[in-house]
C-alpha cells in the first residue's frame, strides 16, 4: 500500500490526497508537522517538506512530482489528459495554481494566519493578509471565466488543475477566507468538486488549534 | 518550426533553450521583455511571463510544462528519464531548482540586481542579495554531493535537472556571483554542461545594460 505522509491543512498535501483517491488508489496516511519532524523527513526529503509518497523502498517528494507519478503507475482515471495538449493545459494550470495562486494569494494569508500560529505563535502580518484577500478575487473570477467555457477548468473531464485549485482554496475556506458570495460561477465549480466522495475527507479535517468557519464542510454553503 | 518568446537572461527561458538543442528540435527565438509587452504577451500566456512556446495553433507556457511537452512530443533523447522512478527524481531536482533554488538564491540576487535595474531602474536590496549570497553555497554544495555519487546530476545520463540547474547558475555567473572556488565538485559539473553545443548560445547571451563577468563565456574558468 502507498504511505503518504501529509499535513491536514497543507494545500499541496490536500492535491495529493484528492489525486490518490480519484485514482482508487489505496493509501495510508501519516501526519506530519514539518517544523517539528527533524532529520527523519529530512532522510526522505532533503527539502523538509510535506507531501512525500512511498511506494515500497521508492520515495517521491513534492506535490506535483508525486501527481505525474501517480497518472504514469496508475493511467486510468487520466488526472492530465490524453493529447500532449490536453496535458500541456492541465499542467499550465496547476502551476498557475501551485505557484501564482501561492504566491499572491496563498502564501500571504495562510502562511500568516495558519501555519504562523501554530508553528511560531505568532501574530499575522496584517498588511501581507490584507493584500492576499485584495488578490484572491482575480483568481476567483479567472476560474469562473474557465468554468463558463468549459465542463471542468482544464477540459471536459475534472483533472489536476481542479484539484490543485481546490486544495488551495479548501485551505482558505477552512479559515472563511474565499468571498464566494462576489463570485457565483467560482462557487458552482467548487460546490461540484466538494461534493466528490475524493473530497469529503478533507471536510473532516480540524486542527485543535483552529476551528473552521461554519460552512467549511457543508455541500450546500 | 516552434517559435520560443524568451527573455536572455531569464533562467526559465534559458532551461528551454538548452532543452530544444538537447532534443534537436529547431526553434526560432523572438526576445521578449515581459515588463514591456503588455497585451500580446497576456493574450499568449495569461501570467505574462516568458517563456512561452508555439508548436503551430498550440501555445504550451511555463517552463516545465513546455519541458514535458518537449519530452513527450519528442521523447528520444530522454531528458526526464526512462522509468516511472528515474523520472520522479529527475522531476524533484527540477522542481528543487525551479522552486526553492529560486526563493533561497535567483529571486535574492537575479531578481535583486539585474532585473530591478533593467525594468524598474531601481537599485537592488543589499540586504536581499547577502541572504541570497550566503544561501548560493548549500545549494553548490548539494550539487557536488550528487555530483560524487551519480555521472549527472539524476542519474547515468544528462537530464532536465542538469539543465535547470545551470540554467540558475548561469544568469547568476553572469554577474559573476557563484563562488566557484569554494565548490570545486560543483565546478567540475557546471564545466561539463558549460561544454555541451545546447549551452553555447547563452554564453553568446549579452545585456546591453550589463556586461557579464570576464570569466563568463571561458570553458575553462
Amino acid at each position: 500500500m502507498l504511505q503518504l505522509l501529509h499535513f491536514p491543512l497543507c494545500p499541496y498535501s490536500r492535491k495529493v490526497r484528492v489525486a490518490v483517491r480519484e485514482k482508487e488508489l489505496p493509501a495510508e496516511l501519516t501526519l506530519v508537522e514539518p517544523w517539528r519532524s527533524g532529520d527523519s523527513l529530512l532522510a526522505l526529503n532533503p527539502a523538509a517538506e510535506v507531501p512525500v509518497l512511498q511506494d515500497g523502498e521508492l520515495v517521491i517528494v513534492d506535490s506535483a512530482v508525486i501527481c505525474e507519478y501517480l497518472d504514469e503507475v496508475r493511467p486510468e482515471p487520466a488526472l492530465i489528459g490524453k493529447t500532449p495538449a490536453e496535458r500541456a493545459e492541465t499542467r499550465r494550470l496547476v502551476a498557475w495554481f501551485d505557484g501564482k495562486f501561492v504566491r499572491e494569494v496563498t502564501d500571504l494569508i495562510w502562511r500568516e494566519k495558519l501555519i504562523k500560529r501554530i508553528k511560531d505563535k505568532e501574530t499575522p502580518d496584517s498588511r501581507a493578509v490584507r493584500v492576499g484577500l485584495g488578490n484572491i478575487d482575480l483568481h476567483l473570477a479567472y476560474i469562473a471565466y474557465l468554468f463558463e467555457r468549459r465542463n471542468w477548468l482544464a477540459g471536459e473531464t475534472l483533472s489536476l488543475a481542479d484539484i490543485a485549485a481546490a486544495a488551495q482554496l479548501s485551505v482558505l475556506d477552512y479559515m472563511g477566507d474565499v468571498p464566494w458570495d462576489r463570485h457565483p460561477g467560482a462557487k458552482l465549480w467548487y460546490s461540484r468538486i466538494k461534493s466528490r466522495p475524493s473530497f469529503r475527507p478533507l471536510l473532516a479535517d480540524r486542527l485543535p488549534a483552529l476551528k473552521p468557519a461554519d460552512h467549511y464542510d457543508d455541500l450546500d454553503f
